[in-house]
C-alpha cells in the first residue's frame, strides 16, 4: 500500500485545502510530483471503463498544450496592445492627431497623404500641444510651452503607474523577475500572480513606460505572461491543484513572455531555461517552445510596429566582420562586464537605503521626483526626449544614402570616385559630431537615472534602459581608425555588440542574450562577436561577484531561493547543519502508537514546525514516516467532529492496524492514512555538499538525519539556506574559483 | 570527519586505479562529484600557503575553459580538414585535376583563368576519367567507362573504410550519437572516445562519405568532436581522474561537433542539451556555447565552403511567407512525423535483423555491397550522383535570373511586363518537369538505401541524408497553386520546412533543430514555419511511439540508459524491486566488528556484486554504511602485503575506534576508511516513480532499501531499468498519454 497514494484518497474530497501550502512558504517537489503521477494513474485507469473517460482522458493529455496555446494567444494580445498603447502615450507628451486623437505620431502621418517620404515626420495632421493651443509652432514660447506640457504629461502617467500600484495590485512593481525566479524555484507567494496583478500591471506598465522613465517592458511582460499562465492553470485541476505542475507552465509562460517582449521565441525558451526557471524537464522545454511560438505569431498578426517582421529592430546591414574587430569586441566586452559590476552594486547600495531609512515610506513621492528629474532633464536633448526602443533602433542601424537621421550627416563629397552608398568613407558633417555629444550626454544621463528607477514601486523592466545605455562610446575610436577609402566598420554591430556586453554584465545570460541579440536584429552573420563580447562580459563581472542583478535582488529581498548556480564547496556534515542543535531540546516526533489526541494537540500548539517524524517508540528512535502539521490538524478536526468515541485520550496509531482495545478505552484514531512512509532520510555523516545537490535537485522541504537507523534530527530548507549564507560569510573569496 | 574526504586521502596514492570504474560499468555521479569538491576544498587550502600553490589553483580554476579552447580548435581544424577531403575525394570518383591533382573540381576551375562565369562548371584543367585515358568526353563508350570507374572508386573507398574499421578502431563505426548519449549517462565504454578512434573514425568517414554512401557526417562528427574532448581531459587531472567531469567536457565537445558539423553553434549548444547529455548544469552551458563559438570560429578561419559565411547551406531569399501556408507546412510536419516513424521503425526492423542473422557475420561484404548498390543506381541520376551536401545546397534556394541548374528553367516569355528576376510566374519549362522526376526518382531510392545504410560498420550520420530525401514532394503540389501574376511560395522554402519536418519526425528534436535549421540557411524570418513543423512533427512521430531514432538504437544494443524523457507512472514500490525477493537468499551484508578477512573474503569469491552493505550486528539489522566491492578487495590486499599481523582470521573493524583486544588474538584490520557512511536509503514504502527519480536526478548506481531503520535489500541502476522495462512490456498503452 503507498502511503502518498492513500493520502490522496483520503484528502482529496472532504477539505478543499489540504494538499496546498500557505502563503510564504515552501513546496515539495517530489510530493507534487507523486500527487500528480496518482492523478494521472487514476484518469488512466478509468479510461477503459467508458468511452466519456477516454475522452476525458485524451482531453486531460491535451490540456497542458491547451493551456500554452491560450497563454501564447492572451500574451501576445496584451503586448499587442501594450505596445500600441505606449506609443499613442509617448506621443500624446508632445502632441496630438488631429484627425484621430487614438492616432500616435507615426500612424498619423502615414494615413495621411499630403507627405512625401521625406518629411514624413512632419505632416499638418500632427500638431504639438503648443501649435495646438496657441497656434505657434515655433519659438521660445512654444518650446517653453512643450516643456511644461511634456513634464505634466510624464508626471501625470507615472502618478496614476504608482497610484494604481499602490491601491489596487501592490505586488505589480517593479520588474518581477526575481520574484519569478523564487516563485518557480518552490515559493508560495499568494496573489502575485493573480487576476488583479495582471489588469495592473499591464495598465501601469503602459502608464509608466509612457512617462518617460528610464525603464524597459521587458521585465514586466514576463510577469504579465506569467499571471496569465497562472490564470489559465485554474481552468484545469492539473495544474491549479498541483504546484509543481504549475510551476511548468509558469516557465512556458516566462518564455512566452519575452518571446514577445524581444520578438524573439527561442531567445525566449533559453531566458526562461537559463535565468529564470528552476525545474526545466525537456517536456517543458517543448512546451514553451509552443507557447513562445504561438504568442510571438499573434504579436505579428497585431503587427504594432507597423511591417511584417517579428523583428524589433531589425537591421539591414550584411556587411562581413573582420578578425582584428574582435579585439574591440573582446574590449567591448569587458566594459560590459565592469558596467554591469558598477550597475549592480549601485542599484542595490540604493535599494538598501531605500528599504532600510525613510525614503522606503514615500514611493509616490519618489516616483513623483524620479519622473520629475527625469523628465526636465530628458526633453532638451532629442536622443532622450523620445522613447528608449526609437533610439535603439536609430543607433543600431547603419546609415543608408536617404537615412536622414542627424547621426548620417556626412558630408557628401561630389568629387567621390566611390558609390553614394559607401558612407563611412566621407567626412562626417557638424551633424555627426553634434549627434555623438547629444548621445555621451544621453549615456550618462541614462546610466546615472537607471540606478535611481530600477526597483521603484511601479513596474519597470531593464532590458532596453541596459541595451540603450552603453554603444557608442567606441564610436569615437573607430572614427579615427577608419582609413578613408578603406572597407570601414558597421557603426550599428559596435552598437549591437555593445549593448550585449552591458546586457551580460547585469544579467550574467550568455546563450539566450546572444540568441535575443540576433533574434532582435536579424545579425546571424554576427554570432562570433555576438558571443565574444557576452563570454567576456560574462567573465569579468564574475570575477567582481557572482551574482546578476536578479539574484541580488533576490537575496536583497532574503527569498528562500537556492540558486542552482551556487557551488556548495565547504566541508560541513548534515550532522553540523540539522536541528535540534546539542543545546537545544530533543527533536519533537510522535510515536506510532503511544501517543494520545491530546499529547498531539499539545504539540501542534507547542511549537510551529511544518511536520513532526514519527518513530517507533523514543527508546529505539527508528524512523517509520513523517506527518505534516496541516494534515494532522485537519485530521485531527475532522475526527473529532464527525468520528463519535474520538476523545483528548483517544491513542492515535500510525502503524497499519490497531490492536483491538477493551471497550473502556476511547476509540482509537488511525491515522496512517496521512503519514508520509517515504520520508527522506540522510546519514548524519554526510557531506553538506550532498544535502544541498539532493535539496536542489530533489526540490525537498525538509530531510531528516539518521545515524545507524536512528533519528537523530532534521533539516529543512531554510536550514540549508542558512548554512550557505553562514559559509559563504566566513570565506567570501573561496567561491570565486569555480 | 567525512567518510569521502577520508577515502580520497587514503587511495590517492597507493593504487593508481582506485576510484576507476571496471568498463560496463555505470558510474556514481554522487560520488565523483563528492570527490571533485574534496580535491577543489584541497587545492583552495593549499592557495594560500604560497604564490605558486595560489597560481596552480588559478590555472586549475581556468583548466575547463583551456580544454574548452582545445577541444574547439582542433575539432574545427578536423572538420575543416575533413570537408576539404571529401570535397576532393568525392570529385575523384569523377575526374581529376591535372594542374594539381589535389584540386577537387571546383577549386581547379575557380583558380583557372580561362572560364567565364557561364560555364564555371567546364573548365579545361578538369578532365572526366575518360576523356583522361580514352581522349573521347563524350559517347557511350566514355560514359560506361565512368560509370565503371565512378563504381570502382566507390567500392575503393567504402573497403578501405570498413577494413580500418574493423582492424584497428571497431568502436568508430555507426553515428555514435546512441553510445555518446549512454556514455553520458554515465556508463562506462573504455576505448570508444580513444586516440585510435579518433584517428581512423576521421579518416574513414572521409573515405565513407566520399564513397557516395547514402550518409552524412554530422553524427560522427559529434563523436570525432567527443574524441577530442576525451583526449584532452586527460591533459588535467581534474578531468582524467573523474569521470562527472569529464562528462561535462564531452557534453560541451558534443556541442562542438555539431556547431562545426551545420555551423551552427548555438544549435550545437542546444542539440547538445537537448538531445546528448544528461546532466547539463549552467556551467557545462557557458562552456559548451565557448567551445562551439570557437570551433565555429576555426572552421570558419579554415573556410571550406569557399565563402567567408559560417553557414553551409546559405539561402538567399527573403520574402515573407503568408499565413495561409501555415497548412502545407502543418501537412509538412504531419509527412515528416509519419516518415521518421516508418524510418525508424524500418531501420530497427533491419538492423535487429543483422544482429541476429547471419547477416552480421560478414560486415565487410555488407557493406561493399551496399557501396556497390548505392553507386550503379545514383550515377545515372544527376540528382544523386552528386554528393548530397551540393544536392541540398540547390533545392534549398531559391532560382536566381543568372542560375544554370536544370531546376530553375523555366521558360523566359519576353513579352512578359513584370521584372525579369521575378522568375516563379513564369511558366515551367521542360528542364523542371525533367528535374522533378528525377528528384522523385532520388527521393525514393535515398529512403530506401539509408534505411539499410545507417547502422552499417562504417562511420555513418543521419542528418544528411534524413534533410535531403524529403522536400520537394510538394514541389508538384505548389505549382498548381501558384497563381500566374501573384506572389508566388518559395520552393527553396518548402524544401527548408521538409527537412525540417522528417529531422523532427526522426529524432524528435524541436528547438535544437529549428535553431539548427535557422542557423544552416540564415532564414530567420521561417523561425514560425520551421517551428509549426518541428511540433508537428514530433506530435505525430509521438503518437505512434515515444522513441527517436537515437533511443531506439540504445534499446536494440542493450545499453543501461536511464531516459530523462520516460516517466514512469506505474504504482510499485521500492520493495517490489529491491532485491533480494522473497525466494531468494538473504542480503550478502558485512557487520561492523564481528566478520573477519576470511569471511570478507569467501564474500567477494562467492558473491559478484559491486558492494556490500555494513550493519550494526545481523540481528539488529542497522545500517552503518557502504563499501566498494573494489575498494574492499584492494584494501584487503594492500593490507596483507604492508601490514603485519593482518591472517585470515583477524577482524575487519568498520567502527570508528578497534577495541584493545588481547595480544593472542590476531592484529585487527581498520577499513572505516573505505566505508561509505552516507550511503542512499529509501524506505520499503517509496513508490518506484520516486526511486527512478531520484536514480535519474542524483545518477546513484545503487540504493539501500530500509524499514524503520532496519536495512532489507538493495536496489541498483541495472534493477530499475530491469523493472521499468518490465512495467512499460505489460502496459505499453499507459506511456501514450504523457
Amino acid at each position: 500500500m503507498n502511503g502518498a497514494g492513500n493520502l490522496m484518497d483520503f484528502l482529496d474530497e472532504p477539505f478543499p485545502d489540504v494538499g496546498t501550502y500557505e502563503d510564504f512558504h515552501t513546496i515539495d517537489w517530489l510530493r507534487e510530483k507523486s500527487r500528480d503521477t496518482d492523478r494521472h494513474r487514476k484518469i488512466t485507469s478509468k479510461s477503459k471503463e467508458s468511452i466519456w473517460e477516454l475522452i476525458k482522458s485524451l482531453l486531460d493529455a491535451w490540456s497542458g498544450w491547451v493551456v500554452m496555446l491560450l497563454i501564447g494567444l492572451l500574451s501576445g494580445t496584451l503586448a499587442g496592445v501594450i505596445d500600441l498603447a505606449v506609443d499613442w502615450m509617448t506621443d500624446l507628451k508632445e502632441g496630438v492627431c488631429l484627425s484621430a486623437f487614438w492616432y500616435s505620431h507615426e500612424q498619423c502621418c502615414w494615413t495621411s497623404n499630403e507627405t512625401t517620404f521625406d518629411d514624413r515626420d512632419k505632416c499638418p495632421q500632427w500638431q504639438k500641444w503648443a501649435e495646438l493651443m496657441t497656434g505657434h509652432a515655433e519659438g521660445a514660447g512654444a518650446y517653453v510651452l512643450n516643456y511644461f506640457l511634456y513634464i505634466l504629461w510624464a508626471l501625470l502617467f507615472s502618478f496614476l503607474a504608482v497610484s494604481l500600484v499602490r491601491v489596487f495590485a501592490p505586488y505589480a512593481c517593479g520588474s518581477g523577475i526575481p520574484e519569478i525566479k523564487t516563485i518557480l524555484s518552490g515559493f508560495i507567494i499568494r496573489g502575485y500572480l493573480g487576476k488583479w496583478t495582471l489588469l495592473i500591471k499591464t495598465v501601469t506598465l503602459v502608464l509608466a513606460v509612457s512617462s518617460g522613465l528610464s525603464l524597459g517592458k521587458e521585465g514586466p511582460l514576463v510577469h504579465v505572461a506569467c499571471c496569465c499562465g497562472n490564470l489559465f492553470c485554474s481552468l484545469f485541476s492539473k495544474y491549479s491543484k498541483n504546484e509543481g505542475k504549475r510551476r511548468e507552465v509558469l516557465s512556458a509562460a516566462a518564455a512566452a513572455g519575452v518571446s514577445v517582449a524581444f520578438g524573439a521565441p527561442i531567445g525566449g525558451v533559453l531566458f526562461s531555461l537559463e535565468e529564470v526557471s528552476y525545474y526545466f524537464p525537456l517536456k517543458t522545454l517543448w512546451r514553451s517552445f509552443f507557447a513562445a511560438l504561438v504568442a510571438a505569431f499573434t504579436l505579428r498578426s497585431i503587427n504594432p510596429f507597423g511591417n511584417s517582421r517579428l523583428v524589433l529592430f531589425y537591421v539591414e546591414y550584411h556587411t562581413p566582420w573582420y578578425m582584428a574587430e574582435l579585439v574591440p569586441f573582446i574590449l567591448l566586452g569587458v566594459f560590459g562586464g565592469l558596467w554591469g559590476t558598477l550597475f549592480i552594486r549601485a542599484n542595490i547600495a540604493w535599494c538598501r537605503r531605500r528599504k532600510t531609512t525613510q525614503l522606503g515610506k514615500y514611493p509616490v513621492l519618489e516616483v513623483i521626483a524620479v519622473t520629475g528629474i527625469t523628465a526636465v532633464l530628458a526633453y532638451p536633448n532629442p536622443y532622450t526626449r523620445r522613447s528608449t526602443s526609437e533610439l535603439i533602433s536609430e543607433l543600431f542601424n547603419d546609415c543608408g544614402a536617404l537615412e536622414s537621421s542627424q547621426l548620417c550627416d556626412y558630408i557628401n563629397n561630389p568629387n567621390m570616385s566611390r558609390p553614394v552608398d559607401d558612407i563611412p568613407d566621407r567626412p562626417a558633417g557638424p551633424g555627426v559630431y553634434n549627434a555623438l555629444w547629444q548621445l555621451a550626454l544621453a549615456l550618462v544621463f541614462k546610466i546615472v537615472i537607471t540606478i535611481f528607477t530600477f526597483g521603484m514601486k511601479i513596474p519597470s523592466g531593464l532590458f532596453i534602459p541596459s541595451m540603450m545605455a552603453y554603444h557608442h562610446h567606441d564610436w569615437i575610436i573607430f572614427k579615427n581608425w577608419c582609413r578613408p577609402g578603406a572597407d570601414c566598420v558597421t557603426p550599428g554591430l559596435y552598437a549591437m555588440v555593445g549593448a550585449a556586453a552591458c546586457l551580460g554584465g547585469v544579467t550574467r545570460m550568455t546563450v539566450s542574450l546572444v540568441v535575443i541579440m540576433f533574434e532582435l536584429t536579424g545579425g546571424l552573420e554576427y554570432i562570433v562577436p555576438l558571443m565574444a563580447a557576452a563570454v567576456t562580459s560574462k567573465w569579468v563581472a564574475d570575477a567582481f561577484g557572482k551574482e546578476g542583478i536578479y539574484e541580488s535582488h533576490i537575496q536583497l529581498n532574503g527569498y528562500p531561493y537556492l540558486d542552482v548556480r551556487d557551488e556548495f564547496t565547504h566541508r560541513t556534515l548534515a550532522t553540523d547543519v540539522m536541528r535540534p542543535r546539542r543545546s537545544e531540546p530533543p527533536l519533537a516526533v510522535l510515536t506510532q502508537d503511544t501517543t494520545t489526541v491530546e499529547d498531539v494537540e499539545t504539540l501542534i500548539k507547542d511549537t510551529d514546525y511544518n511536520g513532526f517524524p514519527v518513530v517507533v517508540s523514543r527508546e529505539s528512535e527508528r524512523l517509520i514516516g513523517f506527518v505534516q502539521r496541516r494534515d494532522l490538524t485537519l485530521a485531527i478536526k475532522n475526527a473529532r467532529q464527525k468520528q463519535d468515541g474520538v476523545v483528548s485520550s483517544s491513542v492515535v496509531y500510525f502503524t497499519e492496524d490497531a490492536p483491538q482495545l477493551p471497550a473502556s478505552n476511547p476509540q482509537p484514531l488511525k491515522l496512517r492514512r496521512i503519514l508520509n512512509l517515504s520520508p527522506f532520510t540522510v546519514t548524519d555523516h554526510t557531506p553538506m555538499e550532498t544535502v544541498v545537490d539532493i535539496f536542489r535537485k530533489l526540490g525537498l522541504r525538509q530531510c531528516l538525519v539518521t545515524r545507524s537507523g536512528r533519528l537523530l534530527g532534521i533539516i529543512t530548507k531554510k536550514d540549508v539556506l542558512r548554512h550557505m549564507a553562514q559559509m559563504m560569510n566566513q570565506d567570501p573569496e573561496s567561491i570565486m574559483f569555480n
